[in-house]
C-alpha cells in the first residue's frame, strides 16, 4: 500500500526536532516531507477524511500576527489526524498583560502542547522558542525572514505540475526584500534542482542580491518581460500596500504597470507554466484578476496542497506512524 | 426505527444544493426538514449527544458580522454530527487585509471545507458565493435579507406547540422593514398553512406592505391589541435601538407604550398561544420581562430546536445517511 | 486499578451541584477533587491523552473577561475527556449588544451546554447564574472573590511537593485585598492543615485584615524576610500595575526592592521550600527572574495540574463514571 508505507518509510529519513528554516535541510529531507505529503493528499481525497496518527495529542496554535490561511490550514490539518486543536492569538491573551514571549510558550507547554505551532512579527522568535522548549516548533511565518511550510507546499505543488524540478526555471516577483515566502520558496526549489529568476522594483531586493551577490541557482532580472520569456513557472509575491506610504515605490498603478502578471506577461512563459501566488491577492495590482483565476492559476491547489503539507510536518514530528494496512 | 428511517426519506424529498432562503421552497421540502429537525431532536435527547454522519467533514462557519447564538448554535450541531468545525471572523483575519469576499470563500474551500455556513452583513452575499461555489452554502443572515433557518427553526416550534399549522393565526410584531427574521418567518409559515398578521409601527413596514400591497395570506394591523385578539401565537422582533437615532422611532419610552409585548397583551390571544423571540431579547422594550420569561414564552426552546433544525440541514446537505438499525 | 477506583470512590465523597467558592467546602470534599485530580494526572501521562466520560456532552467556556491559560486550561481539561468545547468571549458576542447576563447563560444552556465555565469581572456573578441555572456552573474567576479551580490546583501542587500539609506554613505575598487568588487559596489550604502568613503592602492588604482580625490559622506579617523565615512555601501574587495609578503604592521599583521574591529572600525558607505564582508573572516586580525559572519554582508545575485539577471538576460534575478495568 503506497500510502501506508510512504510515511513510514520517509520517517526514517526525516528526523528533525522542530521546523524553523528550510535553508539547513538536504534535497533529501526536502523530498521526505512532499512524499509524505502525497500520502496525506490521498486522505484528504478519502470520504471520510480522518486518520488517527494524532488521536489524544494537542497541537497550539499561537498566531501573535493575524492571518486566516495558514491558521485555518494549520488547524484542519491538525483536526484530518485526530489532534485536539487550541488556538492562542495575541488580542484577548495575556501577550496584551505584557507577558514575555518565553512565558506564553513555556505556558502553553505545560498545558500540555505537544506541538506549538507559532507565527510572529518578529524574525527569529520561533528560534527563540525552540530553544526553550520540549516540545516541537513550527514556525508558521516570522517577519521578514522564513515561512518553511509555504516553501514545502509550493515546492510540492511545482512537482505535481512540472514533474521533476531539475532545471526548471521559476520566475518569483515583487516585494522579494521583505517576503518571508521568497526566501523559503528559494531554499526549497534550488536543493530540488530549479533555478530561480527574481524580479521586481530595485527597492524592494536585498541590496547585496541587487548587486548581484546572489545565492547559488538564482539570478535577478529587473525586467519583468525577460525574466518571464521561456520560464517554467511563475510566483508573484502580495505586494504590501504600506511600503508605498514607506517611500519604497512611486505609486499602485505604476507597480502594477511595470511588475503586475498580465495574461500577455503570462503567455511569455513556456505553455501551461504555472501561476501561483501565496495569497491574500491584491488583484489588479501584482496580479489581473483574469490570471488570478484563470487556466494556469494554481492559487488554490496551493491551499489544498497546503493542507497536505502540513499534515506531513505534524505526522513527521509527533505522529504515531500509521501501520500498514494488510493487503 | 422513527429515528433512522426518517431522515432517510426526508433525503428523498429534499434535493437542494445551497441554503440561501426559504422563499422558493415548497411544503414537501419545508417538511421534509421539519421531519430530519425531529429525528435530532431526539438525538440531543440521548445521554451521549453524538451521531456519526458528518464525521471527516469540516464545516466552515464564516461570520463577517457578530454572532453568538446562531454561530455556536451551528458549531453545536455539526459537532453533534460529528464534523470537525473551524470558525473564521472577520476582525482578525484576511478580511482584515481587503481580501475580497469570493477570494477568502474560494480559500475556505480549498482548505477543505464541505459546508460553508456564513454571516454576512450585505443582503444577496451568501447568493454571489454559492454561485461560485463547489461546497453548499447556507445562509445564516445576509443583512435584511434571509434567515432561512430561523425561519424553519420558528416552524418547528410552532408546530411542536399547536400540532397543524393550517389556518392558524400568527402575529409578527415589530420593525419588519429591517427584519430577516420576519421574511423567513413568512416564507416558512405561510406555506404550512399560516396566517400572518404584521404588527408595529407604520415607518418600520416596507412601504408597499404598509399600502395593502401584502404578499398572500398577510395582512397589516397597526394596533397591535387587535392585531393579538384570538391570535394562535405571536413572534416579537429585537428593535435594533439605532433605529431610534436613525429618526424612524419617537422614542424607546413611546415604543414600548405601544408595541411592546406586556402581559395584558398577550392575555389577548388564545389561552397557551405561545410568545416567541429570535433573540437577543431587549427587556422592557419589544418584550417585558414577565413575558420575555413567562409560562407562553417559548424562547428558550426556539433555541434548543435551533440545534435541531441546523444538524437536519447540515445532514441533508452532507451527511452520510444514518444506517437502519437492527430492531 | 488505582486511576479506575478512585474518581468513582471519590465522586461517592463529592455531590456538589456548581463550583462557585471552596470557602464552604469540607475538608473531605477538597480531598475527594484532589485526589481525583491525581487519577487525571495519571490520564495525561498516557501516550495517548484522551479518555471518554465526557463523551457527547458539551461543555461552555463563557469568559467575559481576558484570559489566556484559565481558558485554554479548561479547553483542553475538556477534550481531554472527549467533550465538545464552545467558546464564547464578550468582544463579538451579544454581549455587546447589550444582553443581560441572565439571558446569555439561559441561551448558552438551551443551546445545549452540560456546564458552564465562567469568567466574569463581577464578583458574584457566577452565584447569580447558577441560581437561575439547570446546568452545572464552575467559577473560573469572578472579579476580587473567588478563583477556586486555582486553590484547588495549589493545593494540589503543594501536597505534592510537600506531602500532608498539615501545620505547614505558606506565605503568601503580594497584593492580598484585590486578589481572588489569595482568597480561594486561603480557602483550600487551611481545612487541610496549611497555616498561611500573608505579606505584602499594607495598602494592599484588607482593613479588618490589616488590623488583626484575620481568618484562623491565617497571620499578617508586614516584613517579607520575616514572614519568610522557616516557611514552608510561598505563591507570589500578580501584581495589577494599574494599582500603582490608583495610589495604593509608591512605585513598581519600591515594591520589588521590598515584596520582590528575590534568590536570597527565598533562601530564607526552609531547604527546597516550593516557589509559586498563579501567572502571568511581572518578573523583575513581584519575583525576579532567576526566582521564577530557578529550581524551587513550580510555576509550570501548576499549569500542568491545573488541567488535571479542571478535568476532575468537569468529571465529577458530569462524567459518566470511568468503568473498572479488568486486571
Amino acid at each position: 500500500m503506497t500510502l501506508t508505507k510512504t510515511p513510514a518509510a520517509a520517517a526514517l529519513r526525516w528526523a528533525r526536532r522542530h521546523v524553523l528554516d528550510i535553508d539547513d535541510w538536504s534535497r533529501a529531507e526536502i523530498e521526505a516531507v512532499l512524499e509524505t505529503a502525497g500520502a496525506m493528499v490521498e486522505i484528504l481525497g478519502r470520504p471520510v477524511r480522518k486518520a488517527p496518527p494524532l488521536r489524544g495529542k494537542t497541537v497550539i496554535l499561537f498566531f501573535a500576527e493575524a492571518s486566516t490561511r495558514t491558521r485555518v490550514s494549520f488547524e484542519l490539518a491538525a483536526k484530518a489526524l485526530s489532534a485536539d486543536v487550541t488556538t492562542i492569538t495575541s488580542s484577548g491573551s495575556s501577550v496584551e498583560k505584557g507577558e514575555t514571549l518565553l512565558d506564553t510558550v513555556r505556558t502553553l507547554q505545560a498545558l500540555g502542547g505537544d506541538v506549538v505551532v507559532m507565527r510572529h512579527a518578529s524574525s527569529g522568535a520561533p528560534y527563540f522558542v525552540a530553544e526553550r522548549s520540549d516540545a516541537p516548533v513550527i514556525n508558521a511565518g516570522d517577519g521578514w525572514h522564513a515561512h518553511p511550510t509555504q516553501g514545502l507546499l509550493d515546492a510540492y505543488t511545482l512537482r505535481a505540475a512540472l514533474g521533476d524540478l531539475h532545471e526548471k526555471r521559476i520566475v518569483i516577483v515583487g516585494d522579494v526584500l521583505h517576503s518571508r515566502v521568497a526566501r523559503s520558496d528559494i531554499h526549497t526549489l534550488v536543493p530540488l534542482g530549479a533555478r530561480i529568476t527574481l524580479s521586481g522594483p530595485p527597492t524592494l531586493m536585498p541590496l547585496a542580491w541587487r548587486r548581484g551577490e546572489l545565492p547559488p541557482c538564482v539570478t535577478y532580472e529587473p525586467d519583468l518581460d525577460r525574466a518571464l520569456d521561456g520560464a517554467h513557472g511563475v510566483i508573484a509575491l502580495r505586494l504590501q500596500k504600506e511600503r508605498q506610504e514607506g517611500g519604497l515605490l512611486p505609486s499602485l498603478r505604476e507597480y502594477s504597470h511595470v511588475w503586475g502578471l498580465t495574461a500577455s506577461r503570462v503567455a511569455r512563459m513556456r505553455p501551461d507554466a504555472p501561476v501561483m501566488h501565496p495569497g491574500p491577492m491584491n488583484e489588479g495590482v501584482e496580479i489581473d484578476a483574469a490570471v488570478a483565476h484563470g487556466a494556469r492559476s494554481l492559487v488554490e491547489t496551493q491551499v489544498t496542497n497546503g493542507v497536505a503539507v502540513r499534515m506531513a510536518l505534524l505526522y513527521l514530528l509527533v505522529g504515531t506512524p500509521l501501520q500498514e494496512e494488510r493487503p
